[in-house]
C-alpha cells in the first residue's frame, strides 16, 4: 500500500516506522481483531463457521487505499473513534448479510482499538528490541576494543579525571541492555482487550457459553496475553509500554549527545553518521546523532501524555481521557522505533579516534591528575593511563553481563 | 491532492486540519518560499527575471502526490530536514540548469522550513480565529438569552450558591474572546526567517546590494512580518503561537467539560453534539465535547514541547532542539484548529434545558441559599433567583465587551 | 526537628511526607552516606577505626536546625549542589582534623546525593506500599461486599449497560495491586551510587585494595543494592522509581475521579471524605478525592521531568540535566506518598449508597438494557441485574489475585 | 522570619526567591488581602472602621513562625486549601469577636488565594524584570564591544560560516528584551480575584451597595488590576504569567548552554561564573550556567502544568484542577526569579577570549569560507572577517532597539 511508505516530512526517519504504526497498519490490525473474534464466536457456537470464514476472508482482503483511509479518518469524528466506520466498511466487504450482521457482535469499539494497538505495539517493540540488540553488539565490540583507550573524563563541561572510551561504551551498553530488557517485558505483557460495552462482556455472555474462555481464545489467536479483567479504564498495559519506550530514548539520548559533542571539530574524538547541508556542501553534520537527540527530547512528554490520559479515566469509558492517549501513544512507538534504528546506524558508522583521545588526555594531564597529585603538582609527562581506577573491571563487568544475556 | 483529505484515524476531526497543516500544505508553503526568494534575487539583480519566472512556475506546478511526499519524507533523514530533497526536486522541476542552479541560493534549510511553517501557522490561525468568532457569537447569544436563567452553582462537585446559565456562558465568552485576541496577535506577528547559513546572510550579501532590504521584500511577498534579526535560535515567534494555541484549548476545554458534565443523564441541564456507539445504537454520546476535552488534555504538553525545544537551542543551529520542535508544533496547530471547529459545532447544536435547571435550583434551594440564610434555616419555597448577586451585571459586562470587539 | 513538620501551604497533605522527604531528612541521609563510607574506608585500611567512629558520631549528632538548613541551601548555589557545604559542615562537627580530612575521601558529590536520594526514596516507597496495602484491603472488602450491587454503567458520560459496584471496586483493586507491585520492585532495586569523580573510583582505588568490594560494603551498610557499574549518567534507578510513582497516581486518580463524580448531589451513589468550606459551612466537599485527583494531574509531568533529565545526560556528569532531576524527583516522591495516604483515608471513609445505585439502575433500565433488548424495546420493570455478563466472575478473579498476593 | 531565608537544598539558588515566594510571603499576602477587604467593607458601610483597623493591625502583626506555618500547612488538608485555617488564625489574632466575625465576610477561599498569588507573582516578576534589565545592559555592552570580534559560526555542532561574538550577544540581547517585555506585560495585567462563593458576589451583594465598585476598590488597595469578571475557572491571568516565565528561561537557557559550551577546555572562547568541586579543588565548573540550563529544562513542564490545570476547570470551582495549579505556579515563579538572577551574575562574570576566537576562526577558515569559495578552494590565509554578511548591521539593529527601550 502506498500509505505504508509515507512517514512525515517533519519526522525525519519516520518512514522506518510507518509500515508498522501507520493508519494502514492500524486498520489491518483492527480487521484482524474483528476476524479473530468471529472465529471465537464460531468456535463458541454463536456464529456459523462459514460466516467466520467469510469475515476472515474479507478482513484479509480489504486494505483501504489512501483515499479509503482518509474516508475512515473523516468518519471517526462522527462517533469519536475509528471503529464504527471500520465495522461498517468490513460488513460491506463481507457482503453476505447474515455474516455481516454478526461482525463485531459482543465487542465494543474500545475492545477493537485497544487490541489493535496492542498488535501494533508488539510489532513496533519487536523492531525496537532487534535494533537495540544490534546497538548492544556494536557497543560490546567498542567496549572490548577500547577497554584501555584512555581519554579525558569530563564533568560539568570541564576535564575531571581520566576514563577510557571502553568504559564510556560499556556504560552505553548497560543502558541499552536495560532498555531492551524493559522493552521485551512490555512486549510480552501486551494483552488483548475484550470486555464489551462496559467491561462485563454483557452481550457476549448472552451468546457464548464461557465468555472468559472466549477472551482467552481471542488472545491466543492474536498472540496477545489474556488479562484477568478488562482494562478499559485501567491503562497499565499502555503506560508500561510508554515507560519502556521512553526508557529506550533515555538510554540512546545520552549516547547521541556524546557522539555529537565528541564529534565537534574542537574535540574530534569521534566522527561518523554524517549527512549534508543545503548550503554548505562540505559540511558533514552528525545527522543521526541529531535526530536521536531530538527523539530523546520528545519521548518524555509523549509518555507523560499517555500517563496523563491514564490518570484521568472515569466511568466505564472516560469522556476524553481515553481519546487523549491514542495519538501520543502511536507517535511514541514510531519515534522509539525510529530512534533505535537511527542509533544502530549511527553506531555502525561511528569512528573512534583513539589517537586524538590519547593526545588530549596527555596534554590535559595537569587537570586529569590533579585529584591525585594536587592542582599544580602534576609532574610533566605524567601518564593519565596510570590513574584509571577500576575502569577496566567495570568494562569487564558490563561485557560479562552482555555475554550472559546473549548466551 | 489525495493527501489533503487525509487526517489520521487516531485524531478524530483531523481531516478538518490536514489541508492546511499536512505534508502537502507544507511542501506548497516551502515551494512558495523558494519562489519568492528567487523573485527577490531577481529584483536585486542577482538572478535573471526569466529564471525567477521559471522557478515560480515550477513551484506553482509541482505538487508531489502521496508517493512523492513519501519519497521526500524518506530523504529527510539523510540531511536531517526535508528541505535539501525539496530543493533538489524543485530544481529538477525547473529544468533549465541556470535557473535551477540559483534556486535556494543564499538561503539555508532553516530559512525555508521556518518561513513555510509561519505560512502554515498563519493559515491555521486564520481558521482558528474564524471558528472562535463563531463560538463567541453563539455564546453571546446564549448569555443574552439566559441572562436570568437560574441554575445551581457547583464548587468542588457540590451545590454552592445559585448562578445563571447566562453567567456561565458569559464566562465562556470572555475566555473565547481572550483566546481569539491572543491567536490574532500571534498570527499578525508571524515573521519570515531569512539569515542564511548562520544568521548573517553571508552568501546573500555577496550577490545582493542590500540584504536586509531583501529580507523585507521576502516578507512582503509572503505576507509575513520582517524581523529585526534572524531567529534561528531565538524561537519566540514559534513559542508565541504555541502559547496562543494552548490558550485556545484552555478556553475551550472547560466549556467542553461543562457540556459533558451537564449532559449526564443524572443532570440533564444541557444536551446536544451527540454521536453514536458501536454496540449501543440508542446511545447519544457527547462526542464533540469529548473530543474537545481530549484536545485540552493534549495541547499543554505539545506547547511544552515547543518551549523545551526553544530553551535548548545552542550554536547557530542546535543539534536536535530545533528538530524536536517541528512535529509537536504542527500537531498543536492542527489540534487547535480541529478543537475550535469542533467547539463551534458543539455550541451550535447545544440545547439548554432551562426548565431542568430551574427545577433543580428550586429543589436544591436548601443548599444554594445556606450561605445567606444558614444551613438548615432556608425557608420552604425560598427562591434561588433572589440570591444571584451581580450575576446579571457580569453578563452585561461580558456582552458589552463582545459588542465592542465586533464593532 | 521543627523542619520535619513543615509541608507547604500549597501542597495540602504534604505534612505527611516532609519527615521522609524534606531537607532535614535529606541531610540526615547524606550524613549517613558519609559515615558509612568512612566505615568502609576504615574496614579497608584507608582510615583508622577511631576516625570512622568520630565521623559516625558526628553524622548522628549533627542535625542542622531550620536556620542551618537555610545556610546549607544558600551555599548550594556556590558549587551547584548541596554536598560541598554539607561536607564542610560535617568536618567542622567532627572536630578532629585528621578524621575530618578523610571525610568524603574518594567520593564525589553525586555519590553522596544520589545515594541519599535512594535512601529517601526507599523510605517514601515503604510508606507508599503500606498505604496501598491499606487501600487494597479496603477495596477487597468493598468488592466482596458489593459483588452483586447493581449500578448503572456509564461510558462517555451516558448510561451504557449495568455493572456492579463490586466490579468497579475490583477494577480499582487490581490497579492498586499493580501499582503496589511496581512500587515494591522499584524500592528493592534502589542502588547505592559510588564511582568517584568520573565513575572510575579513581581516588578510592589509590587507597583501598578492592574498590568494588568497598562499593558492595557501602551498599550493605546502607541497605541499598550494589550496582554493577556507577550510574552517574545512566539514570534508570531514578526513572524506575518515577515510573512507579506515576503508576500509583495513575491507579488512584481514576478512583478519586469516580468518588468525586458519584458523590455529586445529582448522582448520590457515594459519599464521604468530606471537608469544609470557608464561606458555606454546610458544604461537605469531597476534599480527599479532590486532592488525590490533583496529584494525578501533576505526577505525569513530574515523572516526565525526571525522564527528560535522564535523557539529556552527557559527559561523565552533565551540565544541568542532573540538576534538573532533583526537585521534581523529590516532589514526585512526596506527592505520591501523600496521595496514597489520602486515598487510603478517602476509601476508609467512603460510604456506598447501594440503594441509590439500585433505584437509578432500575429507573434507567430502558437505557441499560437497550443493548440486549433494542432501544425502545425494554419491557417495563425489566431487571438490570439480569444483564451483568461475567461481572461476578471478574470480581472473583480480582479477589483471588488479592488473596494470593497477601498469602 | 527565619523561614524567609530557607530555599531548598535541591534547588540551588532558591534562597534568592524564598523571601518573595515562600510560605511566609504567601501568608503575608493572604493577610493583606483579608485586611484590604475589611477596609472595603468598612468603606461600603458593611463594617465599622474600627473593626477594619483592628483587622488591619492584626494582619500586619501576625507573622507565623516556622512552626506556625507548619501548623497552617497541616490544616490545609482538612479543607483542601490553606485559607480556612488562615482565616481562623487571623480571627484569633484580631481578638475582638465582632471584628473577627466579619473577617473574610463575602469572600471565598479562592478569592484570597488567587489574589495573594497575584501579589506574590507581582513581586517576583518585578525582580525578574530588574534582573533581565541588568542582563540586557551587560549584553548590550558585550554586543557593542565585540561587534567585530570574529568567531566560528557553528551549526549542528560543525563549523559553518563566520559570525561575530557581537552578533551572538545581540541575539541574546533581543531574546532578553522580548522576555522582559512579556514579563512586564504579565505583571501589569495581574488582577485581583473577588467573586465570592461561585463568582456572583452573592454575599457581598447583600451588604454592599455596589459590589463591583468594591472589587475595584480592593484592586486599588492591593495595586492589582480590576477584572471585568471573576476568573475562578478562567485562568488566563495565571497562564499568562506562566507563559512569561517560561519565555524568560527560553531566552536564558540558550545563553547558558552557549556559555557552558564555549567554556569547555577544548573550545576556550568564554569563561567565568565558576564554582568548585567536592573532590577536585582545581576545577572551575561553570556553575551558574549549569543552574540556568537546569532551570530552562524545568520551566516548560511547570508552565505546562499550569496550563493543564487551567484546561481542566469545570463547575464554578473544579475538583482538583485548581489545586493542581498552585505548587507548580509558585515554583515556576521562584525558578524564573532564580534563573534571572543567576544569569545576571553569570553574565557579569563572563570573560570573552576574543583572541582564542580569532585564532580558531583563522585556523578553521577552510571550513568557514567553503560556502563562499567552495570546499577545498579556500586560499591559505583567507580572512574569515571578510565574510560576515550583515552581522554588523544586525548588531546595530539590536542595540538600536535596546537604546529605544531604555530611553
Amino acid at each position: 500500500v502506498a500509505d505504508d511508505s509515507a512517514g512525515s516530512l517533519l519526522d525525519p526517519g519516520s518512514h522506518r516506522a510507518v509500515a508498522l504504526t501507520g493508519d494502514a497498519a492500524l486498520v489491518a490490525a483492527m480487521l484482524r481483531v474483528e476476524a479473530a473474534w468471529m472465529r471465537v464466536l464460531a468456535d463458541g457456537g454463536a456464529a456459523k463457521p462459514e460466516h467466520a470464514a467469510l469475515v476472515a476472508s474479507a478482513a484479509d482482503r480489504w486494505r483501504p487505499d489512501h483515499a479509503g483511509l482518509a474516508r475512515l479518518a473523516g468518519l471517526a469524528e462522527d462517533t469519536g473513534n475509528p471503529v464504527v466506520a471500520l465495522v461498517a466498511g468490513l460488513r460491506e466487504e463481507v457482503g453476505d448479510p447474515d455474516a455481516a450482521a454478526l461482525v463485531h457482535s459482543g465487542l465494543t469499539s474500545q475492545d477493537v482499538l485497544d487490541s489493535a494497538l496492542s498488535l501494533v505495539a508488539r510489532d513496533a517493540l519487536d523492531r525496537v528490541v532487534a535494533d537495540l540488540a544490534a546497538c548492544a553488539e556494536r557497543l560490546a565490540g567498542l567496549a572490548r576494543e577500547h577497554r584501555d583507550t584512555v581519554m579525558a573524563g569530563r564533568t560539568l563541561t570541564q576535564h575531571a579525571v581520566p576514563v577510557t572510551f571502553g568504559l564510556v561504551a560499556a556504560q552505553w551498553l548497560v543502558g541499552v541492555l536495560d532498555a531492551g530488557h524493559a522493552a521485551r517485558s512490555a512486549r510480552e505483557a501486551l494483552p488483548v482487550q475484550c470486555g464489551g460495552a462496559a467491561g462485563t462482556l454483557s452481550l457476549a455472555a448472552e451468546v457464548l457459553p464461557d465468555p472468559l474462555a472466549a477472551v482467552r481464545a481471542l488472545a491466543g489467536q492474536l498472540g496477545l496475553a489474556a488479562p484477568d479483567l478488562p482494562w478499559h479504564t485501567r491503562r497499565t498495559p499502555v503506560t508500561r509500554v510508554a515507560d519502556a519506550c521512553v526508557g529506550v530514548t533515555d538510554a540512546l539520548g545520552p549516547v547521541a549527545a556524546e557522539v555529537a559533542l565528541l564529534s565537534r571539530p574542537e574535540v574530534g574524538e569521534l566522527s561518523g553518521g554524517a549527512g549534508g547541508s543545503s548550503t554548505m556542501p562540505h559540511k558533514q553534520n552528525p545527522v543521526l546523532a541529531v535526530l536521536v537527540r531530538s527523539a530523546s527530547l520528545q519521548a518524555p512528554l509523549l509518555a507523560a501524555q499517555v500517563h496523563l490520559a491514564a490518570s484521568q479515566a472515569v466511568d466505564q469509558r472516560p469522556d476524553g481521557a481515553w481519546h487523549a492517549e491514542w495519538a501520543s501513544y502511536r507517535r511514541l512507538l514510531a519515534l522509539t522505533l525510529t530512534a533505535a534504528a537511527q542509533a544502530s546506524a549511527m553506531l555502525e558508522g561511528l569512528q573512534v579516534h583513539a589517537r586524538v583521545m590519547g593526545i588530549r588526555a596527555r596534554s590535559a594531564a595537569g587537570d586529569l591528575l590533579a585529584e591525585r597529585d594536587g592542582a599544580g603538582a602534576v609532574a610533566p609527562g605524567a601518564d593519565p593511563g596510570a590513574y584509571l581506577g577500576v575502569a577496566g573491571s567495570l568494562v569487564d563487568a558490563a561485557l560479562a553481563r552482555y555475554e550472559r544475556g546473549v548466551a
